[in-house]
């Protein structure tokens, strides 16, 4: 860690700083510059990010040097980390989409919508049992009529499950029927839960939280991990920006960059990411262009009817294009969609 | 609602539109002009909130017209709500402070601290027993301990408490314990919570999340209060910006937009709204002027060692400034510190 | 244009809004529902948009009902505009690379970057004669003997250049050298600049501003094509938001909202609108995959001496990689690499 | 300047750059930690800053240490600076108010105005001549006779006059009538007009960008100061976030923030800053009680009428209100309303 003292500064003040840093067990360098004195703290950084070193007077900043993620960043494991599910694979080279309705309506439609999802290549079934929404008058999901239904629909065509777990208290619930746990944006900082993920032997995906950094996603993930589940997919879902003639601002950036930064896998929603349906083929395209490890996109066989987020589904006719298209991007970058 | 049509739609692809807002029980009526069509629906236009209409062909937008939220909006109730929490009166024309340390760190920090703020003026008593950090290797409260400190030191100084509840699992715990129920930024969409604090009677401090506009806050308060708990204190505590000298962007504006939308109380924390301690008395003195029904700022005896957020604090010697300030602040617009 | 009013506004208040938009010469047709009264003023919006009829008593909001830019509207002009400069063609089918340092450093430099880059199959080369630099005491630029250069480099390879235009004083030296006129970020609403661009007869590309919307980037292009100048080149190159490990934040999604919303050409930047030399590659591939009709990239042949922006310029040979695969991939959406 | 390495950087990579940093001139210190290897270099930094050196193999990250402003910092100077304009002061204890319409529509309407303004206490008139509006169709000013008018009305009331530069070829026109220029939002980055501000000598208004950073702004002032002029106010006016309610986020916490920073004065712009004629009166309370040197506020006696931004303006009896209370805020900061 740096410490960057305001010009000027008493040497009596730095010489406190110093003496703090001391009985934390860190060496300190000191340099005086023409313009400013900056100290340097050498040690295990991690034990010092928490002091309130730029309370002391004289400090003018504090400049952290190392990362404050540890298991899940690249300088700890070089290799892409690699989760198989029941033999499908995530991350490494694959490309892997998840596709389904945003929230499961009934067991037919989600019958007919797992069925032309898998036909193009999915290999995982996505469908909201419980819905967070912003109106307390709107509707809630099926419950666990819900999750049985995307069981039932998975397994009749050979697929994986996700959905998202809200509260910690249906842990046991959403564990009994999915095979992979999506946490949601708004829950993405909600360390308790994500304590409680550690414990768990199940993979988690872990989606962007609407105005998260990147290195926060990270942070969040190092929670998990931090309690020894190491099965963690980032999820890229679009940030809150000032631009409002899309629900949010994708940002593909976040897939080169965080796999740069991590070994875990890193995957994109275009459907909530933009919440334009005309949006989600180039989008989809794109995040596979950028890197993208895996898709995750809303299908319905008719958006006009459905219950919630019709408007950021496509059909299952322009969801067979998209498949087809990037199939071919996924090998022109040297990856392979596992279809 | 107000439905757009795009230039060039096709009178089948209106008649759509207008046959699917019959069957849901709405007059329609259809305004062409030279430009544009537009449909206008008449009846409860919250029930077709949830609808997708903008999934049908030739649909260009969708304007909603009446607020989303409707048991918070002044439209609703004229008259401010005041909550009296035993005889402390929020709300109204009253400025309340609450201070007190960010985390609880032990029984004696915490007398000496709430015996200040106390005689300072300040009424209730804040402080983290939970702490939530975004670094799983930090310092995260002293749980139950903490909140009995609280009661006791706040029974011993005559104040009321404020702590957070952070999951549902902890809602007794801390209902035990607290005078007024803090929501943090990141569960103010924490939609199952919402639904949980609304069966309760117990007043609700919901702090506004990082991204969250107002129209958010108030459908997150609408949440609360269509479960029948009508005791919600607002609170801005700043915004995510690209500005980085500050943490976060406290927004004041939101204050007068606020009481003009809603009856409840509104308040703001300039401590976390800005991160820096050379800001509380300045801010502080910002938001009473900005028509605050109160401030919540965090105090500390020694800054310096304080386990979590020491940077944002500031010392009693300038609360009792800062307290003699917004007394007579206050009173140049009308409104008195309860002191 | 919908006025909405607020709820329990005397009939008095109404009246006058009425009578205003009649003397404006709109026929208003006032519907009254049960939560609320709104009035539609049927007419040519654009003469309305100017007046502040929010500030009339009772008037809760105003809704815009048409755009408020045409002439480069899709409602205006269905086909795609094609913008042929000397036999390169913008627009359609085709996607076109700009290629070039980020500033023109020396004669050398620039004709070795200009023959890989055409090589490789560029079509026009970019490199910046004066350059706005956020700190006073930075290179500004090598002035018209950079412009110099870039013409003679240029013609060298049968490239077209394309340089920025950021004072109004410099139209006739600019236009001199230049194939097509860019306009940077900081530039997009300096309206009278705009102005004076319509009055030319060249290509001009505009650059998102850092914080602007789309919506604002059309409206820029309008003001040049009310002057009578159609040949406008739209560019995504990153909006500002709270991220910080990208310079700022590409907004792919920019790419098919824009062009589901005019017939000009968008291309994006992927060296500004991300500052990373490591996102360059995937984030042109990614651009290309969203259906940009170009995209404009630095390289540089020694990033590390580079006298601006060498941080998120690419290697010739990293060049190379990237021509051939935007190729296949523009290729797999039905479009053409222009090589 | 700091240079960070990456974990396991060749010893190579690193005396690579330390090779470079010493060819500049500067003395290294290389601090080997166990999670990484840092580099200090040592010398004058502003000669540093637009080298590329993170583009070397092996560095992570280059950390910049001193202020990249260096006139009007603190830092240079410990006094605030006081601008004195025929008399009326700008800076140190003082609080001025420039108060007028948003733009000039004529000559009754603007010596009514003055009139009211002055009587209440306004010391400067402001009123555009030029206005730059984002669409072509608007009004868009009355050119030279509104400046005409400008100073008529100022003189009149003892008053001084504030209006917008908006273009270079405008200088000399804008300078005959003003006695503060003013530097619109869009411009604050206009690197070659701040180079003109800078050779002038006249006090100039710097308005922050819409998406500038406080340092950025500080930046700006440099640009002007670093030519010779060093009378500049610096105005905060808005940033564009995600929140729609008002039109921009007032960020008062820059008013502590830019002080503790600089020592230009530093004042503030609710008007444009919310563009809500219900929050002028409380955020112009709130500007000063969070210490800025000055408001700048639009009245307008007629806002239905107004040819701009009526929306934004309040009446001239709100004016009256708000002088009064602003003057018992400043008082009670210690500060005193030049009235």
């Amino acid at each position: 860690m740096i410490i960057v003292f305001k010009k000027g500064t008493e040497k009596e003040n730095i010489a406190n700083v110093q003496k703090k840093l001391e009985s934390y067990g860190f060496k300190v360098h000191l340099s005086e510059g023409v313009e400013t004195t900056i100290m340097g703290a050498i040690g295990d950084e991690s034990t010092l990010r928490d002091k309130p070193l730029s309370s002391f007077p004289g400090v003018e900043k504090v400049v952290p040097i190392v990362k404050p993620y540890k298991l899940v960043s690249k300088d700890f494991r070089k290799e892409d980390t690699v989760i198989d599910v029941k033999g499908i694979k995530l991350g490494g080279g694959n490309v892997v989409v998840m596709a389904g309705p945003c929230s499961v309506e009934g067991r037919d439609m989600l019958f007919e919508i797992a069925g032309r999802a898998s036909k193009a290549g999915a290999k995982i079934l996505r469908g909201g049992a419980f819905k967070p929404r912003t109106s307390p008058y709107a509707f809630q999901g099926l419950g666990e009529e819900g999750l049985k239904y995307l069981r039932e629909a998975a397994d009749a065509h050979g697929m994986l499950v996700i959905t998202e777990l809200m509260d910690p208290r249906d842990i046991d619930l959403i564990c009994k029927y999915t095979d992979i746990i999506q946490i949601g944006a708004r829950n993405m900082q909600n360390f308790r839960l994500l304590r409680d993920l550690g414990e768990l032997r199940k993979p988690v995906m872990l989606k962007r939280g609407l105005c998260a950094t990147m290195k926060e996603l990270l942070m969040a993930a190092e929670y998990v991990a931090a309690g020894g589940n190491n099965e963690i997919i980032l999820c890229e879902r679009g940030i809150r920006t000032f631009e409002t003639e899309t629900r949010n601002t994708l940002d593909l950036s976040a897939i080169p960059v965080l796999k740069s930064l991590t070994h875990l896998p890193v995957v994109a929603d275009p459907s909530h990411g933009t919440g334009r349906r005309d949006c989600i083929l180039p989008m989809s395209q794109a995040a596979v262009a950028a890197g993208a490890d895996g898709i995750i996109v809303e299908v319905h066989n008719c958006p006009e009817e459905a219950m919630s987020d019709g408007d950021q589904s496509i059909l299952p006719d322009d969801f067979d294009i998209l498949m087809k298209r990037i199939d071919i991007i996924a090998q022109t970058i040297g990856k392979t969609l596992n279809k």
